[in-house]
This record gives C-alpha cells, sequence and structure tokens, in this order.
C-alpha cells in the first residue's frame, strides 16, 4: 500500500495552513467554501483516508451509482440502462449517467468527475480506445466498487457481466455453415473493443472447426458499426471475386441497413447472400425478410449488474459479484428468414 | 410565501434540542451521523431557508442535473439523453437520470430522490398519469430550476421545450389527404399524456380544414404505443367497413410494426393503406417501404434544453429560457415510400 497522505501533504501542495486542512475537514465554518472545496478535492485526489474524512464521506453517501457508457444512442444501452434503472430505483439509488462517446480522454474525465461527485459504486462500459485502466484507481484505493458490463476489462482484478461473445460468433457462424455457405464475410467494430475481438475469434474458431480456409478480406473492420456504414461495407462486399454468400455483422441496424444496400442492388436475401445480425434488436423484428440475430439480454444484463453492485454496497454480499470475477448471462441464436437457404 | 421553518420547527418534528439541530446543520462533528442526516433531510423537506444552510447547499453545489424520462427504452428518449449528456459533459455537469415508467407515483417518488440528492436543476418528461405537479413544489421554493420537454407541463409557471405537435400531426394528415386517403385512421398512446393529446388535435383539425367527416371509430387509442400493439391495431383496422385507405401512426416502431401485419395479410403499403409514422427513428428507414414520418429531433432537444439550463445555473442567464415560457424546436415532414400514391 502507499504511504499515507496526511494534512500536511495536503497543506503543502495547495499552500494553506494545516490547520486550516484540518478545519476545512472537519467542515468547520471559519473555512471560505471556495478553499473548502479546493481541499476536498486535493484530499480526493490524493488518497487522503483519515477516519474523519471517511466517516464525513461515509456520512456523504449519495445513494448514486455512476454509470459510464460508450454511447447513450444506442438501443442496446438504453435496454441495459433501463434494466439497471429499474434495480437502482427500487433500492432506493440513482443513476448518474455518462457518455464516453468511445474516447479514452473522455473516459477518464467522467471518471475522474464521478469521482469527485462521490458516487458509491461506479458501472462501466469501456470506450473503444481504453486500454489502461488506471483511472479507476483512485476508486479502488478507496473502497468504491467497480463493475464492468459488456465491455469488460481485460485485468486478473476486474470484475464484470458479459456474454459468451465467441461463443456467440461461432453460433452464428456454425449456422451460416450449415445453410450451405462457402465465403462468409465478418462485419465488426474496431478490435479494441474486446467484444469485436472476441466475436472475431469466434468467426475464426467456427471456420477452422469446419475445416474452411479463413482470409483476412472476409473481415471488414468499422469505425463505427452502425446504419450508415452499410453502403462502404456493400460497396466493398460488392468488389470481392467470388461474392461471398453469406454475411454476419455484429450489430443489427448495421445488419438490416446492409440487406436494404444488398435489395436495392438486385441481389437476393438470404438466396444470393445470408445474413445474420447481432443483439436482437427491434429493427432486426421489423425489416423484411426478418434477420436472424444473436439474442443480448441487455435488459437482463443491466438488471444484474446493478444488484450485484448493490448487494455489495448494502452489505449483503461481502464481494463483488459473489466470489467470481465474471458472470456470464445466456444468449441464443434466433433464426429468421435472412439466413434460411435449406 | 409560507411561514418561514425555524431550527425550532425541525427539532420539534424531530424530537431533538434546538442546539443539536444548530450543529447538525453546520456539519459540527459531535453529532452523530445518523441524526445529521435525519436533521438534513427534515430541513430539506420542511423548506429550511437560513443563510448558513443556504450556503451549506450552495457549497454542496453537487454539479449534478436531474433528468426524468418516462422511459429509457426508447429511441427517441436515447437520443435526447445523448444531446443532454453531451452538453452537460462540456459544461461540467453530470446527468442524474431515472425513468418514471409512465407512473405519475413513480415520478413523484423519483423528484423526492432528485431532491434530496440535491440536484442543482431537474429537466422532465411528464409521466402519462401525471396530473398534478405539486411535487415538483419543493423545487420552486428553493430556486432549484425544473425544465420539462417533449411532455410539458400545462401550468402557467411552467417552462419547457417541445416540437409543435399540433401542427406536426397537421402536417401529416393533410399530406394523407392530398395523396387521396379517404377514411385515415389514427392510432396514438394515451392522451392523458399532452404530445398525444394535441397531436390528434392536429388530426381532426386537418380533417376539419378539408372539409372531411370525423368519426369516433378513426381513433385507436393504446396504453402503450409500440412494436408489441401492432397486431391488436390491425385487428381492428381490418374490421372496419369500409376498410381505411391511410393511417397516421403516433410512433415509427409501431407504424412499422402495423406496416408488416398489413403486409403479412395481403394489404398492399401504400396503395391499399397508406402510411405515415412520427419520430424518423432508424427503423422508419430501413423497413421497406421506407416510411413517411415526421422528424422529431430528440438530440437537439436535449441539447437546447440542458443549454437553456445551465445558461440559468451559470448565472448568464437570469431567467430560465430567455424569459419566454417555451421554446419550440423545427419539426418536418419527411415524404417516403409508405405514403406515396399519388
Amino acid at each position: 500500500m502507499d504511504k499515507e497522505v496526511t494534512i500536511y501533504d495536503i497543506a503543502k501542495n495547495i499552500g494553506v495552513s494545516p490547520t486550516t486542512v484540518s478545519r476545512a475537514l472537519n467542515n468547520h465554518p471559519a473555512v471560505k467554501e471556495k478553499t473548502k472545496k479546493k481541499i476536498f478535492q486535493a484530499a480526493a485526489e490524493m488518497g487522503y483516508q483519515s477516519n474523519v474524512f471517511a466517516a464525513n464521506l461515509r456520512s456523504k453517501k449519495t445513494n448514486n451509482i455512476g454509470v459510464i457508457v460508450p454511447s447513450l444512442n444506442s438501443s442496446f444501452q438504453a435496454s441495459v440502462l433501463a434494466g439497471m434503472e429499474k434495480v437502482a430505483n427500487e433500492a432506493g439509488y440513482n443513476l448518474v449517467i455518462t457518455q464516453s462517446l468511445e474516447s479514452s480522454e473522455k473516459e477518464i474525465a467522467n471518471t475522474r468527475s464521478m469521482f469527485k461527485s462521490r458516487v458509491d459504486g461506479l458501472i462501466v462500459s469501456l470506450a473503444s480506445e481504453a486500454e489502461q485502466l488506471e483511472h479507476f484507481e483512485p476508486f479502488h484505493k478507496k473502497g468504491i466498487p467497480v463493475l464492468f458490463y459488456d465491455r469488460i476489462a481485460n485485468s486478473r482484478d476486474s470484475v464484470g457481466v458479459t456474454i459468451d461473445n465467441i461463443q456467440s460468433a461461432q453460433l452464428a457462424t456454425n449456422h451460416l455453415i450449415d445453410q450451405g455457405c462457402k465465403k462468409i464475410v465478418h462485419v465488426l467494430g474496431s478490435t479494441k473493443i474486446s467484444v469485436y475481438a472476441e466475436r472475431l475469434k469466434g468467426f475464426k474458431y467456427a471456420l477452422i472447426d469446419k475445416g474452411i480456409e479463413f482470409n483476412e478480406d472476409q473481415i471488414i473492420v468499422l469505425n463505427e458499426i452502425n446504419e450508415n456504414a452499410a453502403e462502404f461495407v456493400i460497396d466493398k462486399v460488392l468488389q470481392m471475386n467470388p461474392l461471398p454468400d453469406g454475411l454476419f455483422v455484429s450489430n443489427d441496424a448495421c445488419a438490416a441497413s446492409c440487406m436494404n444496400q444488398l435489395i436495392q442492388k438486385g441481389i437476393r436475401v438470404p438466396e444470393d447472400i445470408a445474413i445474420v445480425g447481432f443483439n436482437n434488436e427491434v429493427i432486426s423484428r421489423l425489416v423484411q425478410p426478418k434477420i436472424t440475430t444473436i439474442n443480448y439480454p441487455g435488459f437482463e444484463m443491466g438488471e444484474v449488474a446493478m444488484k450485484n453492485l448493490i448487494n455489495y454496497l448494502d452489505e449483503s454480499e461481502t464481494t463483488l459479484l459473489q466470489n467470481t470475477n465474471k458472470i456470464t448471462l445466456r444468449s441464443d441464436l434466433i433464426i429468421r428468414e435472412s439466413s434460411i437457404r435449406r
């Protein structure tokens, strides 16, 4: 453990007297609010942990739980948040929500802001760029629980709720192979994001298992995998020779949009190209043909993550996720018209 | 204004001495945390406003802004929240988000919880059931700004950001009439929700303006207007005699789902029945035929609401919404294949 931070360290750091620091930490009215704020911030950032300050922090239990999502503007995240909010609300907690917009810089700023506003716990789905996890250290030091979901951290000590992305991608790819597809293209987001990296593995594993050769040109990686990327994707697909006969797209909105592009160009789905999406969003059920997809239980994931965090905060569990460091939710393949060729 | 609350009132209410109350409000370490918390809560609930307590509250500016949405699980709300978060984050504020799940009771509980956690401001889209606004009184009394969006309050003093729902519905209905529709059915959510009540007005006004007779059976009111309601809606529509030739559905997911039901039953869209939706959600662009809809600028609405609230909090504006009590954003009709018959 690091050397204990004292009020003398804080005083030196800010340039005030130790008495002022002591008074401020005890919320004495003689200290100006501005100075008090400065001292509190410094104390928090430096990891100051006197009993009084700790008690003070405890007394200031905010009943707020911080949630950092990559983007609020996503139907998957919307259902996760709905699940979280339901559980939190029933237990008397509020959600403090920010979005990293896939930027590591913004994620770091968000965690800092969450720390300053003293959330009781933190739930995070990592930004694509996030490769370092040091910005969660202040939380660990203070004993504030941090729980990941969907895009979980790759470190030994991290805890999180996820689905088996490798297995799900294997299910999807195997299904396309079973439908007679010989050349399958996989469309995914940045492999810096764990879920896409894992699905890519699953895709490759499925090909290997069936003895099908894999070429790098079967992979189309997008910066943002959504509705707007479809034109780019289908342009690339149509330049391939021979044409692929299967498309596994790691997101339903993008899959639906790709399907539309193909149909517009006179290509039949599933006869010429079979399509499988991911997430089981509303859109996958409303397009024609309906899209085969992986059911990703977002609402349930939100519920499970929040329940585990709150059980820990309310001390009905002594460890986060009850002594495991990962909860894997069940995900299934839902077969619909977009892929049925046999 | 009400009679000023004193520390004697608080002491009496909780059953402790006035000295204890005074000490607690000054955050004196001699008072137990549990008691302190009780006293702070009582003071807040009773509207106690001594200078010290006010200063204390000011010093505790949380930089949190409360947002109460009817449901997080909605693509419209997801884009509104994304817009809000972007502006808030840039200005150094966090969002504290809860969902009322269309229940007035839950909305009241949510506002109480927001008040207790001392949000700096509150942004609300009202629950369908919400008919009374008394639960916002504690905020008004403390000078904490409350701003409505989308579903705004009908009271003189309320401020909000909205679109012109009457005019939008007139645009949609006029378009169907122009396309030769003689019998148009309007599918909407509960008229307890202001936006649906207003769109219904717009629908009726458009018919009146064109001298078209209106019958009550042209209205299908749903408790929840979403994907799942389509079967019920289309069952009702197909029992009508004569069949309608136009459908104006107040939500794109429901419109898309209704369209699917019609096509499944062998009815052609737009030839037999033309369809217009509402919101311009992604889904309206990806189904076949693409759905004519009203562009509802959710992201922009979130931005505008948050910007105005923060301008007020940061004192660059002295009144909320710069002396108007309503900002109306532009909404447009986007014409696509689902309604073009001429």
